[in-house]
């Protein structure tokens, strides 16, 4: 270790280096453009204005997470090489989108809003009403997000976050609390929920309405095997080593690290896409465990029939054993059918359901609402 | 809310929707190749080869963090339109850069391990060594980091997120720790010392080598007022809200919600460029707050001759008010100087301080290796 003990005289040389900017932590070697250039920009009329400098691309589209079926936007460019779309008026949520130049899937260049993903990013834009959504933070008690980090015993040499919300006040507090055990979909992140779904916002703005039990809610990350290469293969392998996980290192870590409330009866499980097939496998295979288990716009498992057999069959003792099962989807989404078939299975063999069809496509504006939705009827 | 009681017979038709993939959450409608691309790849060697599809751009180069002055290395294309190039071999850390895709800068579109900034993103790239260094996750206890929110007093209409680490069985203890402030640089955000700087890893790995006392770090936004547009503004105006915001809100939130202990001798202060010109600013200008202040490759006060006129003219009465005044920076970092005619300075006035001279350029290289030195002579 270096102690100055220089004494010599500070310079008039030196003094000058002490400049007044602020210091970007790397060389910025972006065009000047780039600098000013707003992008997303959304008005007052809830129009979004995308923007990306991309000054020699010869085509550039638009992919958002509200757009279904619904063919990509394409931007135009003007003189300085700024191509724009301006789409909407938009519902107030936060949608995901990125761009397409020339064949490239890129996130917003200027928009820190990022959507991180297990493999690939995208960006994030908000659209907000004058009085803030049930999603937003209002001005009332936040719970926090904890990122525990813990060495896997069920899949060998990663050490995995978890991320768990705890309700305002937790750490003043003596009580024990039930746990949602909640679940993101393919190419999500373990912090997705909070990051997209707000899922912190949306309880604390229903337990400030005296809506929802104060739980806490766990979010692990869900690709348990190398997501991506290729993108489709794997998910039932995945499905299967993400539940020895759930079982082995997630649960025995929320509950040796949380004052949480003992039993089946204090444990729901609920997930999105890829997470509402987990938990519909995990919940209703580990009754167990838990006592409440939700599929938003699931990947409902393809063998269910099978596989829960001794469950539907035995409906009076399933329904004894089940407080909520509750099935969302949107209409317009592609996965609606699957969902719609689920219910009509567990209507066919009397096990008692909530199937919520609403409007909406596959995206985190449905599930919010679901969350909201399903949250309140936990616990009772 | 809609409660299914059809019993309709499941038909053949509806049982062909449970397809077994996983589903995406948005239509995947990026091509082929990149499902398969791999960037970052690291090889055994340390060297990183850098990959993107981009089949139709005249120009790509690479911006990284470690290449200080050196101009950007250019990528070659091949037949399938996938620019690449390799470089090292590396120094095991984790090193941040961006591709430069004909003007366009941008991450990397297939790696998900994104840098989050205040404007615009880029990507990182981990080298790993054999067995696993200060900086990375070690089969030791893991503290966790929290993420709280609080609808901010000083800056008007935010509710801003704060980042706060707590050390290894902080929830089943109930004594009170100290707390180092640790603040990040331009363009970074909340996360960057968690999610770049690995600072918990670090300080889990010091703390499980009984070479720190357990501590609090909190690690609040740096940004206060609007930051990029344009980019090099409002340095000196941020700063200022800055520390009404760390004074008003961080400290009173996290010393309300947190077991910490009181007094100044049991605060300290550190940043990282811009964050270590605050710390500098907020620290010597609250000795009756804190009673250690560090500056990592700092953006030190252009005034601080004046601005600290009192503080260095007095040095015997600072010495006895300040435990540690240290000041690091890599003699390949542009802001050398700076941090040179400071330790200069106060050894002209014979202030007692520590200066710490390190090879490095302005990345989190230099700046994880800062914490581990630092965070040891705190609060003994």
């Amino acid at each position: 270790m270096h102690r100055s003990l220089s004494l010599a005289a500070l310079s008039l040389a030196a003094a000058a280096v002490f400049a007044t900017t602020a210091w970007a932590q790397a060389p910025r070697r972006e065009p000047a453009v780039n600098d000013t250039l707003a992008s997303p920009e959304v008005s007052s009329d809830h129009r979004v204005t995308f923007r990306i400098f991309a000054p020699k691309a010869s085509e550039v589209t638009l992919t958002g997470d509200w757009l279904g079926s619904t063919p990509a936007p394409k931007l135009s460019k003007d003189e300085r090489g700024v191509w724009s779309v301006t789409l909407g008026p938009f519902e107030p949520s936060i949608y995901i989108y990125s761009f397409n130049v020339d064949g490239m899937a890129i996130p917003d260049p200027v928009n820190p809003r990022i959507k991180l993903r297990a493999r690939t990013s995208a960006s994030m834009v908000e659209v907000k009403d004058d009085t803030s959504a049930f999603w937003e933070p209002r001005d009332v008690p936040h719970g926090a997000v904890e990122i525990n980090w813990e060495k896997s015993k069920a899949i060998a040499g990663e050490t995995r976050a978890i991320w768990i919300y705890t309700p305002p006040g937790y750490a003043k507090t003596t009580g024990r609390y039930p746990v949602l055990y909640l679940l993101h979909g393919s190419n999500d992140t373990a912090a997705g929920w909070t990051m997209a779904g707000n899922a912190n916002f949306v309880l604390d703005n229903l337990l400030a309405g005296g809506k929802t039990l104060p739980m806490i809610v766990v979010m692990p990350f869900g690709h348990a095997t190398p997501f991506g290469v290729p993108a489709a293969q794997g998910a039932v392998a995945n499905d299967a080593l993400f539940e020895d996980y759930l079982l082995q290192d997630v649960i025995p870590t929320v509950e040796a690290r949380y004052r949480v409330s003992p039993g089946r009866e204090n444990r729901a499980i609920a997930g999105l896409s890829m997470g509402g097939g987990q938990s519909l496998r995990i919940g209703l295979g580990h009754l167990d465990l838990f006592s409440a288990v939700a599929s938003f716009s699931g990947a409902v498992p393809a063998d269910f029939e099978t596989r829960f057999a001794g469950l539907l069959k035995d409906s009076k003792g399933t329904n004894e054993k089940i407080k909520t099962l509750w099935i969302g989807c949107g209409q317009q989404d592609s996965l609606f059918g699957r969902s719609k078939s689920l219910a009509d299975l567990l209507a066919k063999y009397q096990v008692r359901h909530i199937f919520y069809p609403t409007d909406g496509v596959h995206n985190y504006t449905v599930w919010r609402k679901y969350l909201a939705e399903y949250a309140p009827l936990l616990f009772r």
